[in-house]
């Protein structure tokens, strides 16, 4: 897929270095005011803070000139517009996170180094070692760190990853925000398909800065811890306590967590007031989003045996009954090429669509050609906007992932599989219950099953189940998210739901009876989980000045 | 499965040894008569041939007591019978069979000792020293040997293993019959969940000679090497000219061997008058079979791409037409669960069952409670014998083997696969086409996409095909083999068709122009391919007396 351009000001790529030679090509107008407010900020900065890298000096303030005709991501009047509004003490804020933008990165290139894979546990010392890093780092800032220990993993013989509890300021008068991120990441090696090494953070001319867990979720992270530390460089009070709660088991289900949460919610969390998480992504690459909805997951598996072991086809096709024939027969009968879910029982339990809830979609920056562009084809369901993002956010959808037990492999192999596994899941929204829905599935399977007058045996049954999830929009600290997402990107956010899942959501609404908020930092195309993911040097230096902003107008942002 | 007792001669077990004490509950009666030809054998023994284990004596000469009221499968008359028929030169080879057990366990107990597992390429030095075994052996025997390279393995870095070709005997006045067999193995390991070392031949108390190999194929192609010993250590003049075909690749697709055939066919075969093939089983565990038939294999890909790359089910599940669920509606329109073959054009082609055919599967040795066992579930199509012999031998089928792509792992993982190929094949039987039928799937399976209305991209081609084949049972190297059983054995053979390919056996059968025949040594039990595969003992010394005594037959057998 052809990569568009980032429209990057070019401060934020290379702090005091030659824009002019590097940089041609891939920047925009406008940059020399932006130019003179990095100056501004880079003389504020103190001595431990300047990045090691030899900083150079150059003269030439001329725009350089762009081959891309788009309008930058902020304009010179919307920085000036913004420096006149509300929390005006922001601005030194933002200076600071530019003047140590060098200093950041170089915070998350240490981070991406330690191959932190929660999945693999010969890894696990390295994700203790991640887990060691923040607390260090953290100390550091001047935070309260424990590292919570959870026991040892189940079916395992290793520990599991302490949660990094943190505290950072115990003002009575202050707000208290808590936030959740993970510092563990995906399994990841460069035979996979990377361009550069994956636990060694890569910035690009271009300011992809490539590395496992640049985008998820280590970026986001450090953004945190960023934050506190520009704002001590400003010499900016820091507007709300902050409660850090950063796990090492998210890529692999998050073991432990729940239990954890539940215990402290009366406890380290007791005077949380709001919770923010950073892990999510944008809905494209231009318009920062706010995320208030997430579809559940139940996943099922449909088990059919026959023979007590595989069997050659040559010896008995024919004359047994194949687990796979009734299997295929069964998965063909949930869901059809449009999607539209075959079971009785699904469709029934979606929450209406309102009159109200029709206009919502017409203003998110979301298009079809990009939708192509990262799917790689045209194959949707729908051509219009509102018919997909209806059908990611707010309608159930039910796919087919794969067969256990079956041949797999390349090549042929004339196998009668005796106990093949199907599994599917479908994506529930509200106001679906997961107990009926799995009724739903039992009774329809059961029933295909049934009809087809097979001699095998089959078992449907839930593998996991997670919840929906939908907090209210207008919830203050939405609103106070909003504001600090005008003031640092310029534009009003998108408010979105997602299609996947992010089960920790729920329990920190569960467990603390506080609002939930999803700010994310990354855009849509930075490839979590897959080969080359990245982070923009845009989304992370700006995510962390969205971080504090965000801080501070949480921190006055009127209670309703 | 439990095991059924083996009715074998305690001579075949342990000769000389004592049988009260080691094998009670094993064995049967009337063996004192079998132990005095036993033991008139072993008097003719050359010392050379004894083998290195000390002999014990035994005096007590009264029947062991026995729990199975099964008859043996040689009785004293039967053997009294035998020997006043034709061919009076083979009850000395017999005997010296008998008398020689001992050593042509040894020698197989060495092959099996060598992993000559062609699939594995780190293997081949040890599939090449098996090699250069044969052909030691056959030099000793005085065969003229010649290994034949094929060269290079394609698309690796190894050579491909020789075929050992041979000849014994090159007398005009008698007639010339090849034999194949093959001399590497499948894959074997411990920890696969072998009782006993797969490389390390062990005899039970039972008599199950258990090691990788030991069946498929170095059983048989030892038997060929044992046959001209025997007849040598009896002093009997060979009775044809016995030309030897052993190749190292047969368990990873018998590369390089079609050619050398076709090659040779005009050479070193050119004075074939017949060829046997010992690499098949019995249908069951207790009578023997000759085989005339077997089923052809197509093997199709269906594959199915829509997205660039695999998407994550939360953000695009109910968005996206997905391949998956395409996939699922054609492989659930191919076949149903009673077998049936839903694609036209199929048993259009299948060849009518004659009035006559009819009676042929009434006195086959074969009952469904012996196959409810080999299956270890009653999941059978049909209830009895007769349709489930002919769905297996001359109806052709469809197995559903898999699906590459797909998420095929334990546990739960949300994936969208970008592109799924399912892989199906059908076995094939008289009078089926190759092509047309090729052009009846492609044509069945494309207007099932089609009428599906979806966007994805649809591919449907057959990986492979492989021709059926059908030879006549009255030919006289059929009619000489069933004699050799009924002299071996006591009783007349099942000519039997199997449900699996040979391809090999249509490439001698084209080549040579002459008739095939397949005469197998081991039983439907051996679990050739998986683990604990064994040859009975008895199989292999009684299947030694049965190859020497079909070449006597077939070279007296009146050619019509």
């Amino acid at each position: 897929m052809p990569r568009t351009p980032l429209t990057i000001p070019p401060h934020l790529l290379f702090p005091g270095r030659c824009l002019d030679c590097s940089l041609r090509g891939f920047l925009f107008a406008n940059f020399s005011s932006l130019r003179s407010i990095n100056t501004a900020a880079a003389a504020r900065v103190l001595p431990s803070q300047i990045p090691t890298r030899r900083r150079t000096s150059h003269n030439n303030t001329s725009p350089a000139t762009f081959s891309n005709p788009r309008q930058p991501y902020l304009t010179d009047a919307i920085r000036a517009h913004q420096a006149r509004k509300m929390a005006p003490q922001l601005n030194g804020y933002f200076q600071q996170v530019d003047a140590l933008a060098d200093a950041f990165i170089e915070r998350l290139r240490q981070a991406v180094a330690i191959p932190s894979i929660s999945a693999d546990p010969a890894r696990r010392p390295d994700v203790v070692r991640m887990a060691k890093f923040l607390e260090s780092e953290l100390i550091k800032l001047g935070a309260q760190v424990e590292l919570r220990e959870l026991g040892r993993q189940p079916g395992s013989d290793v520990n599991l990853p302490p949660v990094v509890l943190a505290r950072y300021g115990n003002d009575k008068n202050k707000r208290t925000i808590l936030v959740y991120g993970h510092y563990d990441v995906q399994p990841a090696e460069k035979s996979d398909g990377w361009d550069t090494e994956p636990f060694e953070l890569t910035v690009m001319p271009d300011g992809r800065m490539c590395g496992r867990g640049a985008t998820d979720d280590k970026g986001p992270v450090l953004g945190w811890l960023n934050a506190i530390q520009a704002h001590q460089a400003a010499g900016i009070d820091f507007p709300v306590n902050l409660l850090m709660c950063f796990e090492g088991m998210e890529e692999y289900g998050s073991e432990g967590l729940d239990d954890l949460i539940y215990e402290e919610a009366k406890k380290f969390f007791a005077d949380t007031d709001a919770v923010c998480i950073s892990d999510n992504y944008w809905l494209g690459t231009e318009r920062p989003c706010l995320t208030y909805g997430l579809r559940g997951c139940n996943y099922y598996n449909i088990e059919i045996s026959g023979p007590g072991a595989d069997l050659h086809s040559g010896v008995f096709g024919g004359t047994v009954e194949e687990p796979m024939t009734d299997l295929v027969r069964i998965l063909s009968s949930l869901v059809d090429t449009n999607g539209k879910i075959q079971i009785p029982g699904i469709y029934e339990q979606v929450a209406p669509v309102t009159p109200e809830e029709e206009g919502l979609y017409d203003d998110i920056s979301f298009n079809m050609e990009t939708l192509y562009e990262s799917l790689g084809s045209k194959t949707t369901i729908y051509d219009d906007k509102k018919k997909t993002l209806m059908a990611r956010w707010r309608f159930p959808s039910l796919s087919i992932h794969g067969i256990e037990g079956a041949f797999s492999g390349a090549g042929a192999k004339t196998v009668i599989p005796a106990k093949v596994i199907g599994k599917f899941s479908i994506r529930t929204v509200p106001n679906m219950d997961i107990e009926k829905t799995n009724e739903a599935v039992s009774r329809y399977v059961e029933a295909v099953f049934k009809s087809l007058g097979s001699k095998n045996t089959m078992k449907v049954y839930p593998q996991h189940t997670g919840m929906w999830w939908v907090a209210s929009p207008n919830h203050w600290n939405f609103t106070a998210a909003a504001k600090a997402i005008e003031r640092v990107w310029g534009v009003k956010p998108d408010f979105t739901r997602e299609g996947g899942s992010i089960p920790v959501t729920l329990t920190f609404e569960k467990a603390t009876g506080k609002n939930v908020l999803l700010l994310p930092m990354g855009s849509s195309t930075d490839g979590a989980h897959s080969i080359n993911e990245k982070l923009d040097k845009r989304n992370y230096i700006e995510g962390i000045k969205l971080l504090g902003a965000y801080l501070h107008y949480v921190a006055e942002e009127p209670m309703e």
